[in-house]
């Protein structure tokens, strides 16, 4: 088999057989396919699609290409959850412990903030000594002492996504359906999960913008991990606005810590017990939703959550004590308010330039390679739907350099707009999409 | 600018703009940049296109991106000839001369064989001694000494050409008009010609299968050059079955010779004039096609043209004693006859099923870099219309190794069809296209 005809044949739209997609992404992986011939492939696909077929093996190809762990000894059906990405999307860090304290396995491996969107290995690595690069034999450790582990990719998972991954980002081909399921599910498949419930983002701040194509992508999500063994179920979630009141890194935390104290942000909380119902559910713990979602219940209110969390940052080398001190996390040198521009009401909160603003504040990054200010952040303090008068603090923006803060502040002034009427809240769900592997 | 963002608007379907068409030239041919790059905003090239304006100014990046010849030190509009590809098409060793016994400045850079049609350097490369790599000081001492020379692209010509070919060859990138007009162009641009007369193939052995695809590419090519200041035309002609009675390189040579003189297949010497004239006239040295005809009429008739092959080869250091004794051309060590399979009337020789027989017998390459057999090639003896008996001889296969005939007899044996009745033999030409530029 020629690399070539390969390309040509998805150039003219054909569909490739199996071995021709396993032979692409083991050639891209072992480099036995030249960068170019392998962006050669990946433009073709972006304009030529894959099959759901093709995919499936694309993402089994994918899985393959390392290990696949097997998490049998611990007991039950390991459980995950991934989000295609928001700002101020900390649910991971409340839903991870939240499941654990449930009986629920959850061996969790995230990515890091890219864009305006933040990562929860970033939010994490803002406790102080939280280690997120662990080994596969440390990470066996986490597991058999807190039945949930929050880490990245390990070296041994889906090597061939790390080499397409950072390809494609280089040659306009990330904006395609099928490379995004193979790059989202090889990843988490390869974890050895039975179970994934998908937080699809919709609105002007996530990659997909309507609820169309945030369908459409739910669905090729969950028929490719289901057709990969794994019971898949997504959640269509709003993101026109930042979820919560804090955007950043240690302000997440805390953020989340509070709402693991039941003294979060109400959508915060019920889309947290709703994710971790729905997680239950797959792990055959809870027998329907209403039963996941009273254990979870449970788990928030009796503390065990909380108690998780901080089982989990022991575990995973950082300082438990922020549980009780938030204070131990790191602040920031400089801070200033945006304050409202007129009287009225916030009608809008453009998540995307919110996170840009954020970035401009160096909570996030533009270059996968730049570090991050974890003090820095925007904490919102009249959320859409707020009444405020001119000159009232909006929002308290911080970071560690002084000098960000003009430019985030245009940014986020550009964000935020002021009318006169208060509009009805978005639903916190809109949509779901299930599998149809019965459960 | 950064080279994701022009891939991502050309995959998007938007016009480049004139700089980033030139900084992906310049980028593919000084490596800033990376192949995985050139080749994924080649591919999206072939999804979305170029406008005409990219594809002037990628035909001028290209051109720039070497040298382009000034040939004003001989006097006269530098004129040239270029086919788009074919089996045993020899027209460039004729009408070269042709032109040059009229006074026509003829500096021809052509091509090697590549898959089932053949190559000029490698049919001129099988008179002993002749070359074709000459340096550029070399080609204007033959260019003043005989006012042609026939040679291959100098490094110095299109180096941005030879880089994003031989990208496109592995990338299946090939089959793009505005590339294959960038391709075409550039070099003969370089060659610093005034005029130029495309022969457009048109059937089953030629790249465009049909007439509207053949005018098609013959227009782009037309008003690209016409844009980069060079006077065009296209003349589409047939290329269903080889033309001549030759295929191969010494015997193709040898029938070049042949219609020289004055005793070719009728077919070769009324396109070897139809295409001198018509670059006569573009040259300014005939009044219109008529005088174009007559003059290069005259100077087949008088040997004149003749003349200027012997020396064209002899200042190539070829031997010119093959002019009158073509057995001194490489001559086959075996050679077996293909004889009808029934009684009847020649009704079909596919074209690219003999070019695949010739290079089976090694006179061509299916990989670029492959050597041919000089002697090797196929003589038709009973061409299309001829009536036959079975057992007839209808072709001679003929190379240095016996062990290739029985393949090259099995693919030779179907390109033939033996039918019941005489059909009208083709059109010499089918179409012409035009430039706008007055001539």
């Amino acid at each position: 088999m020629r690399a070539v005809d390969v390309i040509r044949r998805k150039r003219d739209g054909g569909e490739l057989i199996d071995d021709e997609v396993r032979a692409f992404v083991a050639g891209a992986t072992d480099g036995s396919w030249p960068d170019y011939q392998v962006s050669a492939l990946l433009m073709a696909i972006v304009w030529r699609g894959l099959t759901e077929g093709e995919t499936v093996v694309l993402t089994n190809a994918m899985v393959m290409s390392g290990e696949r762990l097997d998490l049998s000894e611990f007991g039950g059906t390991p459980v995950d959850k991934h989000s295609t990405g928001g700002v101020g999307d900390k649910l991971s860090l409340i839903i991870a412990p939240l499941v654990a304290a449930c009986g629920g396995l959850v061996p969790m491996m995230s990515g890091r903030g890219l864009g305006h969107t933040g990562g929860t290995l970033d939010k994490l690595e803002s406790i102080p000594g939280f280690t997120t690069q662990l080994s596969l034999p440390e990470m066996r450790a986490v597991l058999k002492k807190t039945r949930c582990v929050l880490i990245g990719q390990t070296r041994e998972i889906a090597p061939a996504d790390r080499k397409l991954y950072s390809l494609r980002d280089v040659t306009g081909t990330v904006e395609s359906i099928p490379l995004i399921c193979g790059s989202i599910l090889s990843k988490k498949i390869a974890e050895g999960i039975g179970g994934l419930v998908l937080d699809v983002k919709v609105g002007s701040g996530a990659f997909m913008k309507t609820r169309e194509d945030a369908r459409q992508l739910a669905t090729w999500l969950v028929r490719i991990a289901e057709r990969n063994g794994v019971r898949t179920e997504a959640i269509l979630t709003p993101m026109n606005t930042p979820l919560g009141r804090a955007v950043g890194n240690a302000n997440e935390v805390a953020e989340s810590i509070e709402t693991l104290k039941g003294r979060g942000p109400k959508e915060i909380e019920e889309l947290s017990l709703l994710f971790a119902a729905r997680m239950l559910v797959l792990a055959g713990i809870a027998a329907g939703e209403a039963d996941g979602l009273s254990k979870a219940g449970d788990a928030l209110s009796s503390g065990r959550a909380l108690e998780s969390f901080a089982a989990i940052i022991e575990a995973q080398r950082g300082d438990p004590r922020v549980i009780d001190d938030p204070g131990r996390l790191p602040q920031p040198a400089a801070q200033e308010h945006w304050t409202a521009t007129a009287d009225g009401v916030i009608s809008a909160m453009e998540a995307e330039l919110v996170g840009r603003a954020a970035v401009a504040l160096g909570a996030g990054r533009d270059r996968a390679d730049a570090a991050v200010d974890a003090a820095a952040g925007i904490t919102i303090l009249a959320p859409v739907g707020a009444r405020v008068r001119r000159g009232e603090p909006v929002a308290l923006l911080a970071c560690s350099e002084s000098s960000r803060i003009a430019g985030a502040k245009a940014l986020f002034g550009e964000a935020v707009q002021i009318g006169t009427h208060v509009t009805a809240p978005e639903p916190l769900v809109i949509d779901r999409v299930s599998g149809t592997t019965p459960h």
